[in-house]
């Protein structure tokens, strides 16, 4: 016999026993489907695309991570992201689609990073997109953030919020105090400040040979703290005569606005000044989200409003703004906290068993009727004891037990087992689906929320 | 500025557009959702594995087809299937995992191969398995092509037939013939029968030196042809005194008695003598799917019983039964004969769609406050002429429009209109999600079959 060859996989990639996977599973389907409910349409790109298309933007870091390989006489990469072929997909597809166009794409992606604790070389990325032709309104940027709002607390968080700003506000006050050529450095300097602080920030800023009267205003202005309704008051005061400053204050109002109405908690989102993304890229309304009571987590969610999303690839302008859930690094700090309530190892409401070879038949009988009324139904026909199948039925942890002997073969009735409280009840066959959905209603999967978020 | 990009996919991948990617999905979640039916938990391997991991057993074709690069230290592969990933997996974790276990996975694999109608590089295979710890009962070999005749269902499909056979049956029978040495070899020439014709049979027979007796003997066992009571009735027949061969017809004769009771119409499967799946991985119980008006397809749907799944990576015992449908060459062959109906490019039941400004913030709430009650609902917010909007709605093939004016915010009220009909009427705010779901029961997506196939 050949030597065995020691199963593994590599490191930095997440892979899930079945109680565990379920609630992932659990989690990526609430994200689809609050995704589809606002008539997002879900796109499927390969993982793999020509190199030289995938990286016509990229560079310095993101390049060097890059699982890239030939092939025949192909140079290929594996997507870094979902952006880049997002960029591509719409440029290549421009004729064939109805604009605004609002997709989705749930998927993973590879990075071949160092492996640390968080950071993963494969990973989900569940990002929606809203792409105009030409020009895309300020109302779209509105929506995004709100799905959030609505995938997030579906997924059962309730202490979080959503930060904004708008990078017009930002660029337009620095313009008015004649600091364009500075504003992108400034902006990536202040966007700092949570992580390392005023005193750092204000120190940074201050190598960029600024005035310490500039620094004030500088200071004053991005550090203001208040309401939604206090900073639009505060933004709307400045005495700021600069066109981009009064669009993007116009912009976030509409935004902030536009989010009540679309059911987000007043409370559950402001207006951050020192919030930029960094980027260039990003050129109106930028999102960051933060867990309360998990601060070092950084932003779980982040996104904002882009004018060009393929300039790589067509002349056509392509605005647009989107948001991105890292899933499963998000799903990795929620179970390093404990957060996250696997169950069981099945997605199954009940599992039939029959005792012995003559209810074998009759067990895959109710075991089918049920499945025809909608429920999970699993069946353990092995040969072997009771007391063996019993112990199984607890391993995979599903709530209800169909338990069939001779005598309910005989009988054609059934004993239904609550594994939780342990009661037993015969039933008749036709009384089964019914008791079933009403116990269930209590039990299923389908309704226990699959994170536990104490709002202490 | 820089010059363009062409942005283009690389050959033999698939990429959809909206409408047939919605499709696609929906095809998608009724497998995935008729597997969960069973208790089947989804797994979610990696891509990417080891390549003196995942090569252990490969070699020949499929190893030239591998995508196999470095990176750092290590030597990779992306998946060319999803049968290695879970004998590796189950392997790894076979101390934390529950016996029988069952699994399904819906994921991509990789083949480099070159691209040609109908072959892919990369391609969904939509798996389930089920695994036992030292042994696994038979009527698991029901079990699997039951769940796939509920799949196929499912999907619209109504002409098809699920052929089994048993692998101890013909080697019991070659056995009794004392023809132990050639079973292999006469399996994979008899398993060709469908495509090259009865005489090519023979005549590849021949070639092995078999007697002109003998031949006739084999050739009448391999095609009798006849219900699966006729079939069976003939093996029970036959004077064959090896318990091979018993032990097979017995196995055959539980299978197709437990078929029946988990649902699965008597008219859409048989025993064919003929099928023998080639690979000698496979030691029991066999299946492959055809669709009647479309034999040429190949079978859709194959898998059988295995006894060892993962001997490569350890000692224990890990008997299987499996099938697998190929989705993405399936979808590509559907789609090529018209069978698919791509319906909107978008999963919304309804768009609503403001006209003016005065209407933007009461859209958003009518729009909020429909996905509260469960559906899925888009808008269309952009500014511009109303007639451009009505083109937009038309062209994503909503079946729901929502207009909303400046009388209908005073009134509080919405206009519905119904794209197919074209009829309007005017409605509370109230009563709009009641009316909704009225006319939605016989429009939605949820509800009209994916494929078309006619039984002509």
């Amino acid at each position: 016999m050949k030597q065995k060859v020691t199963p593994k996989t590599l490191s930095g990639f997440m892979e899930l026993l079945p109680a565990e996977q379920l609630v992932f599973d659990r989690m990526k389907n609430i994200i689809e489907e609050t995704y589809r409910s606002f008539g997002f349409v879900g796109l499927d790109t390969p993982v793999l695309e020509l190199s030289d298309v995938l990286l016509a933007k990229a560079g310095g870091e993101t390049e060097k991570q890059i699982y890239r390989f030939t092939k025949g006489d192909n140079d290929l990469c594996m997507r870094f992201d979902l952006t880049v072929p997002l960029a591509r997909y719409v440029a290549e597809h421009q004729n064939e689609l109805t604009f605004p166009f609002k997709r989705y794409q749930i998927s993973k992606c590879y990075r071949g990073e160092r492996p640390q604790k968080g950071r993963f070389r494969e990973f989900y990325q569940a990002d929606i997109d809203i792409i105009g032709s030409e020009k895309l309104a300020v109302v779209y940027d509105a929506e995004v953030p709100s799905i959030m709002y609505h995938v997030l607390k579906k997924l059962g968080l309730e202490r979080f919020h959503i930060k904004l700003n708008n990078r017009k506000v930002m660029i337009g006050f620095f313009e008015s105090l004649n600091l364009s050529e500075k504003s992108s450095e400034i902006l990536r300097i202040i966007d700092k400040a949570d992580k390392i602080g005023f005193d750092n920030v204000k120190a940074c800023l201050k190598d960029l040979a600024l005035s310490d009267e500039m620094l004030e205003v500088i200071m004053t202005f991005a550090m203001k703290q208040g309401t939604v309704a206090e900073i639009l008051d505060f933004l709307k005061k400045q005495e700021i005569e600069n066109e981009k400053y009064k669009e993007g204050v116009a912009e976030i109002e509409l935004v902030c606005e536009a989010m009540k109405n679309l059911g987000v908690d007043e409370n559950a989102f402001e207006i951050d000044l020192k919030i930029t993304r960094g980027l260039d890229y990003y050129t109106g309304t930028v999102y960051e989200t933060f867990l309360d009571d998990y601060k070092n987590w950084g932003s779980i969610c982040s996104g904002g409003r882009y004018d060009n999303l393929s300039g790589y690839y067509t002349d056509r302008k392509l605005p647009g703004v989107g948001m991105s859930i890292g899933l499963t690094r998000f799903f990795d700090l929620l179970k390093d906290q404990n957060l996250i309530q696997p169950k069981a190892q099945t997605p199954a409401d009940v599992l039939v068993l029959p005792m012995g070879d003559e209810a074998l038949l009759y067990a895959l009988k109710v075991a089918n009727s049920l499945r025809e009324k909608g429920f999970n139904v699993q069946t353990n026909a092995s040969d072997g004891k009771f007391k063996n199948k019993m112990v199984y039925a607890n391993k995979i942890g599903v709530p209800f037990v169909v338990i069939l002997g001779e005598d309910e073969v005989q009988s054609q009735t059934v004993t239904l087992k609550n594994m939780q409280t342990g009661d037993q009840s015969c039933l008749s066959y036709e009384q089964l689906p019914v008791e079933l959905k009403n116990v269930l209603s209590e039990n299923s999967l389908k309704t226990t929320k699959v994170i536990r978020y104490f709002a202490e």
